[in-house]
């Protein structure tokens, strides 16, 4: 009999996949071996050996023996948790018997990998009664293999209108006594095959931005207790392009990212967490630029942004718009355009500032940040203001609350995060909230 | 016994939040007694006296007394509806059982308040289940003061990914006969609790849009005949902001938002309501610009469009693209560039010639509006047509809804508005679509 | 006893609606008779005689008896179907029981139209239950006339709150024993009247682009498997406007729209439709713009992008932000820049190079598309590679089924088909996937 299973993590940064049998290979599962090995900022919080997709019809069977072999051989070691995607249909028993099949392959006690499988991932699921179908297939296998019921967590994966929709019911379906739907773990969304289920057409045959399923994604984990996840992003080279959809990702409360090798495993690990250096930033028509901090000043050495100073007049041009302006109009305006981005030392300074304010009897206080701002050699000095009451605390929580997830589930992590942060930070960052 | 209450706004522009009990000052209800005496365009359409956020927990048994105390000595005579918010959250039974005991002692006949409370916030609500709750603590205090069940009015803070969900629910849910909650108002956003709720991040740590939140509150309140209200804006400087802001959300339906000072109150009073006097647009690469009257012309005086005329052709430049165009090219690019922003008198105006259309036998007819546009110094008369039927004509018949519905509500707003608009434009505008 | 029908449309492009009657014209019904003449490019995949909004109230009983008339006459030989629209409103019985009798007039097998007649339109639905009282009037007609249960299909009007919501329980709804709404068939939003539901203001008037309706109806078609079309565009004049509109649309898996004219028609038989001949576009400072085809290069020549080649490295500006780059960074920043629309046989292409990598054993293939592309006379080679596997030739695939199933169900448009693309590419459209 099994320990039971905890299943810890909070928040989960990455959704690695990986092929679990390769055809005219020496070594079919060698992929496998592969990835099981990665440690550090380039291994995922979460590996899914692929056994869908990923890997052809013809080899899945073997995938699945593969999957059992090398986490029986490797996976006590590795650093996050593993979650093998079966086949799934649910338009197609056939294909859901084959996941029930491979599923007991798995993690058939014999093959000695089920104390390191976490779960399963579950792809192209239906409305809830087409969940409950897998749910079901998993309990099957826990009750085959003694494992307690409900240990195996069960991801999946959104790629038609009726999983968007099925979110919905999450609350009213989880905790009905005919089914052991608190195991669900990740919702994570699956863009092209979702595009192919809205028969969505775009011009160039990109894919759309699907905003309104990620937001859907988003809030039926809140309301269910999940974590979501969104899909693949194609273009591999396109780093900055990764990290733009991973923060606006993060600014619907989708945290979680699918990577498709290490690099963009180690870029979507660390994306999330707050930077180790504070910026400025400005809105130069349409653009939000960073500004180059030359020490004395922060500066703008853009042409998006003019700045002429005459007598008392300050003549301000943003993207051909012109506006004459006294110090303080000029002082109001750049407040207006500029945003700093604070490091998560200047978070932990700002929670800690409000935690003494509380203790003190105070429930709000202004949270103010200045700088010199410099455009065209001419300089101005500016502070904004923010009211931080106990909603904006607990609110600018969440990205300590992930760095706290990270540091206890990934020790794995802790070079990486002292390298980027210093000791001292790293320490302060765990200590405040408590 | 008390009267039945009858509610009648139809719409709420302005949903304003007072601290109930203040430490260390002579009187600590003196927001309270400040608040209830505002009038006018700076009274709002719903007060809120916030027994939660605004107000330290340890004040809140005092802020309880003071509501009652204020509201017995002058709620009678304060122009808009008064409803205390009260602590609530969807999570813990002790702050929901706390909510109750303030709401009996707020409520309580021999304070002297309850016929001037016309309802209670409840913040923090979770699933549809979780807003029954609150109904019916609502209901044990009506009846243990002997009010008429649904009496007392129930308005929901949206703060969370279950509360979205609920609102999908609650065609299905009102009318049933365990609960009463016809006794519904408003849905408030509640964008910074709701951003913790689903763990979004910002670089900035500033506040995500919330698009698909807005609208589908805006939806969840047309399909069960409520009143949908923005969360607060933070930034009270910002006027232009709060307005950009009340302009996008009524595009949506959501026609009411949070006020944090009389200032924004009397901001959001005003900003829903159609402008005094009309005016051109012109689209500028991206960026909406008003035209300035010149009386004899629209002139457009920005740098981001430019005109020339040679012989009989014309050079238009917008943002870098030139055209070449001829004289009735021009006029259809300048017809679709520009837009009229109608003031109360000129959808009178409309209004009166449709409903003539109408009574003589038409179903259909072309509204046009003309202008002469000048850019560089070149001028151009252009005409825009609009069809309009039955349907456009109910879908403009909204700003004068609402207007109808201020004038029958807040006399104490009759001055103001004859002010901004003139008495006749004020009656000709509650004389339409009778 | 008629032929069971046979409904075999999986896509609509067009929805072209025609009054039914007018007064004080020779022939009331003249519109109709004309509209039913309509063939190819110009005729709709559904036409709709409409005896609602586009009909006096009082000339509907005769509009009735008028579509009976000319369906009977002319709908055998009309390409498209043939879905009437009738009055129907949530909120008022007698608006419903018109529908019913007008209904039981245009099917009556006496009038000799109902072989012709494909289903009815309903407008002004409301929640699901609304739709079941619709469901219901469709079979007592259906019951009375000796139709087979089911056989008249049912689209609805979405221009509710309550009926945008109803999408999401259609999946629970359709197969229930005592209804036949598996009958349905378009899910239609009606802008106009939606906005009016949902009581949202604009300042010039115009509709809000509710985007959130669309992406629902979109998404509730899939998951029902029905078919989404958008609202009525009212400014007939703008044709581009008309067609960023089907684009916006395509990319939300929104194939269909409404159509006023023939002409709006043509425009959207078309548009959905891959273009003949593919070709290069640039991201010029948020403006997508297409490149010159100049034969030996692929040629920028706006304003919005400047490119200077000093010695061996490159300036490349954008929209006034300045880059300094080698050649093959130059590559990389023209690569994200640039996309190409692939023609139909582009498409054809690569469907059938990734069938023959599937034969040969291959799960994924890389596509490769190269290009010279010239900015102020300064060329440069690019290519761009996108991966393919399963996933994405399905996502592919949609717009050949769109053609499929254009080419299979409307013979009159085959010779525009083959003028459109030649008749090679048509018989290798028709052929793949196969």
């Amino acid at each position: 009999m099994p320990e039971p299973r905890i299943h810890g993590r909070e928040f989960v940064r990455t959704f690695f996949t990986t092929p679990t049998a390769e055809q005219g290979v020496d070594d079919s599962a060698k992929k496998l071996r592969k990835a099981i090995q990665l440690r550090g900022m380039q291994a995922p919080d979460v590996w899914v050996p692929d056994n869908e997709d990923a890997t052809a019809p013809n080899m899945r069977d073997e995938g699945a023996e593969n999957i059992a072999e090398v986490v029986a051989d490797d996976g006590a070691g590795f650093p996050g948790e593993i979650h093998p995607r079966v086949v799934w249909h649910r338009d197609d028993p056939s294909t859901r018997y084959k996941g029930l099949q491979h599923m007991l392959e798995i993690a058939d006690p014999e093959k000695g990998a089920v104390d390191d499988i976490d779960g399963f991932v579950i792809p192209e699921v239906g409305d809830i009664d087409d969940w409950k179908k897998a749910d079901e297939f998993i309990t099957i296998v826990e009750n085959e293999y003694g494992l307690e019921e409900g240990s195996l967590k069960m991801s999946v994966i959104i790629e038609s209108g009726q999983a968007e929709l099925a979110m919905g019911e999450l609350r009213d379906e989880m905790g009905k006594p005919t089914n052991n739907l608190e195991r669900l773990f990740l919702l994570v969304d699956g863009e092209v095959d979702y595009t192919k289920d809205m028969r969505a057409i775009t011009p160039t045959g990109g894919l759309p931005e699907w905003k309104e399923l990620r937001h859907n994604t988003s809030r039926g984990a809140s309301a269910a207790g999940l974590i979501s996840v969104d899909g693949p992003f194609d273009d591999i080279r396109d780093v900055e392009g990764y990290k733009d959809r991973i923060t606006a990702n993060a600014a619907m409360g989708m945290l979680g990212i699918w990577s498709l090798t290490p690099g963009q495993v180690e870029v979507a690990n660390k994306t999330p967490l707050p930077p180790q250096e504070g910026y400025w930033t400005v809105e130069a028509d349409g653009r939000t630029v960073e500004l180059d901090d030359e020490g004395d000043a922060q500066v703008y050495n853009g042409e998006r942004i003019d700045l002429e100073k005459e007598g008392e007049t300050y003549e301000l041009e943003v993207g051909g718009d012109e506006l004459v302006l006294d110090e303080d109009e000029l002082r109001e305006e750049l407040v207006d355009l500029t945003a700093y981005v604070p490091s998560m030392d200047d978070i932990v300074d700002s929670m800690e500032e409000f935690e003494s304010a509380k203790e003190a009897g105070k429930g709000a206080i202004a949270m103010s940040r200045s700088a010199t701002v410099r455009i065209d050699g001419v300089e101005i000095d500016i502070q904004s203001d923010r009211m931080w009451d106990e909603a904006t605390y607990q609110a600018m929580m969440t990205p300590v609350k992930l760095f706290k997830d990270v540091y206890s589930n990934r020790p794995d992590q802790h070079d990486a995060l002292a390298e980027m942060y210093g000791e001292g930070v790293v320490e302060r960052a765990l200590d405040v909230g408590l």
